[in-house]
């Protein structure tokens, strides 16, 4: 793998799709993704949504010997789903939550369970170090009407600062995983031109792999056609990106996905397609000083990307101001009726011997329903105000001077 | 403030203990902090417990001509509580939250709604990249029985990785906050000696203020002091700490603290002492690679401190699987009791005509009382499976082999 000059890393990536008992042919699937990884023998494996533990265990054994490192990130209800298996000794981790991911009560989604994340790995490629970044941002369920879109431009914004900030140290950086975006979207545009990261679909040299790199497909059987109208043939949200630094050069020199079937297996290694990039890292003889350079048109990109995103996360703000203050009112309301009640059960309990007292099932009924009222609307008012808080945070530190942070060593 | 080999800043850090209605003399308190500040002209001052953003507002407004520049960092239901004011200008900011950070049903502790944070600025400081933090950890309120222990352990371990892997590219860095630990406690020593960031009050050349820097004391008219026993002049928890890189040294010319009473004022500034650090910033002109050089001495220190705070996460673990167990258990026989209800509720109804059914309001009272444990079981079931896998994770990386990330350049 290594010589001093030039270091070669195939980097693997896939969503693995392992919601047991949801997720169809799941063991089989995990199995069959153990006997490839066993032997395609890829340097670093980035996986996605391994829901179980079990299953990163049952991998960790199968892998054994083809990958002795690997780190599991917990987070969440659920855990965060991201696993990492490698070849070389992995130094340290570091995990980031987002502080937005969806909403507690969408259980059907059950993104918020999830504890989304960025998981860190710190590996030592050759005399290189390189800092490899494993993640899986919220689920699109409907383009058109998009409620979880605010949630997942703050989680762009939030990996690209998490990128940035942990990666000064690092001689290459690598970032692999499924961003549930497509190329063009907000988050993908935010993300690349805030950390500088290249595109292996785009950069390779080679590449063997669905149809403008596809990696959601309409051709894989696990795939509802219907879900991924109106784009026909599929889309491409899942990445392996990267680059280098001062240091060293890097370049992609292959790629490869999965076209949606396996070979000699009855059904593919998950919904997802699977990624393969072949890096080639290479030593700078003479170390320049200008990683920080940037020109002022691309300032100029960079403040309308950021001014789009930041009108996203004010379209958030608002839905959640709404959103909080329906809570409320409907507290208020639960509280009022809860008041009113006492009021009139009163009124014959003080006219000591009326007739006509308030019927005491209805009477208990009617508080039951009010507190359950007043505990939901409280614990959606403390969401809310969570909800607001981090879009709040994300929209201050986007309102911070563009391209500021560039200018650092100028 | 800056020549080109030489730099020198004033740091300010004081918790406000800013919770209206609760704390004494909370706005007249913030004036004086605010005149305080505006004469004084610290470089840079970190604020903690600043928990009303109209507070940090009238700051930003007072200190508008001494100090352009400030952030506010927002998290949780209440905030983080953390403000930063500074001369120079702050070119970017970072936020993070910390995994673990108390219990919601712990309202009158009221440390989770804070949703305690990290937060972090970069600065220019002459011709240096400093990365300033300011953060609060969890209080201690009972130091013989401290159930919050695990989480503050687990707060300092997610505190010294983030300033690990966040200051690579920084020639200072600085921390100053309210750790809510003393000197010695394992948190303490596990941020020391991972990030090697030295004390204040340990390095000045001249020290003015209480007795062993003591930054919570008996002398402040807002301490109870029954709660500072068994230590009963009071205890050091607030530092400004600092280290340099292979690029810039770094020392601390003087350091001081107020001492409980504020002169021409009927009371302090808080029920924390202020502290103000002068560094010292010397640019080197030898750049030394042995950044990450470290004594296998040092190692096995790291290794009996990391194995400390396995054990503190460990005991974490077990009382988390303990509530989480009962949560789970009180969550069944809450079902089972509903169960049981409907049962003996249908018996009458299934042979007709009997003559004592079940009481109608005993009925509704028993349900209501069924679907509350339900549903606080849950909620209590879901939260500690998160505490769980926060601690797990954190244990996870502790486990990673001590020493291996300084080993990376070596």
């Amino acid at each position: 793998m290594a010589n001093t000059d030039s270091v070669s890393v195939r980097i693997f990536s896939l969503n693995c799709w392992g919601i047991h008992y949801l997720s169809k042919h799941c063991s089989q699937r995990y199995a069959m993704i153990g006997d490839m990884l066993c032997k395609e023998e890829h340097d670093i494996v980035l996986l996605q949504e391994v829901w179980s533990e079990k299953d990163y265990l049952f991998l960790k054994k199968k892998l054994a010997c083809s990958h002795p490192h690997s780190h599991y990130f917990k987070s969440g209800v659920i855990g965060s789903g991201l696993a990492i298996f490698s070849k070389p000794r992995i130094h340290d981790t570091f995990l980031y939550r987002y502080s937005l991911n969806g909403y507690p009560y969408m259980a059907h989604h059950g993104d918020w369970f999830g504890g989304k994340a960025v998981g860190m790995a710190v590996f030592k490629l050759g005399s290189l170090i390189a800092n490899v970044y494993v993640t899986h941002l919220h689920a699109e369920y409907c383009r058109e009407k998009d409620s979880y879109l605010p949630h997942r431009v703050v989680q762009a914004w939030e990996l690209q600062q998490f990128i940035c900030h942990t990666s000064a140290g690092a001689d290459v950086v690598i970032l692999g995983g499924d961003l549930n975006m497509h190329p063009q979207d907000l988050g993908s545009r935010l993300l690349r031109s805030y950390t500088g990261l290249r595109d292996s679909y785009l950069e390779t040299a080679k590449f063997d792999g669905c149809e403008n790199g596809m990696t959601l497909i309409a051709n894989n059987p696990f795939i509802n056609k219907r879900e991924l109208s109106p784009f026909e043939n599929g889309i491409r949200i899942d990445y392996i990106l990267f680059k280098g630094s001062s240091k060293t050069e890097i370049y992609c020199d292959s790629m490869s996905t999965t076209k949606g079937s396996v070979p000699d297996h009855p059904f593919p290694y998950s919904d997802h397609e699977a990624l393969t990039s072949e890096l080639r890292l290479e030593v700078q003889r003479c170390n320049s000083s200008l990683l920080f350079f940037i020109s002022s048109g691309k300032v100029a990109k960079l403040v309308d990307i950021v001014t789009e995103a930041r009108t996203e996360v004010k379209v958030g703000l608002h839905w959640a101001e709404r959103m909080r203050y329906t809570a409320a009112r409907t507290g208020v309301m639960g509280l009022a009726l809860l008041f009113l009640e006492l009021a009139i059960a009163a009124v014959p309990w003080l006219a000591l011997g009326a007739e006509q007292p308030f019927p005491r099932t209805s009477f208990y009924l009617l508080a039951a329903l009010c507190f359950a009222i007043l505990l939901i609307t409280s614990l959606l008012y403390i969401f809310y105000t969570m909800e607001l808080k981090s879009l709040q945070g994300a929209e201050d530190q986007m309102r911070l001077p563009t391209g500021s942070r560039w200018a650092q060593r100028n």
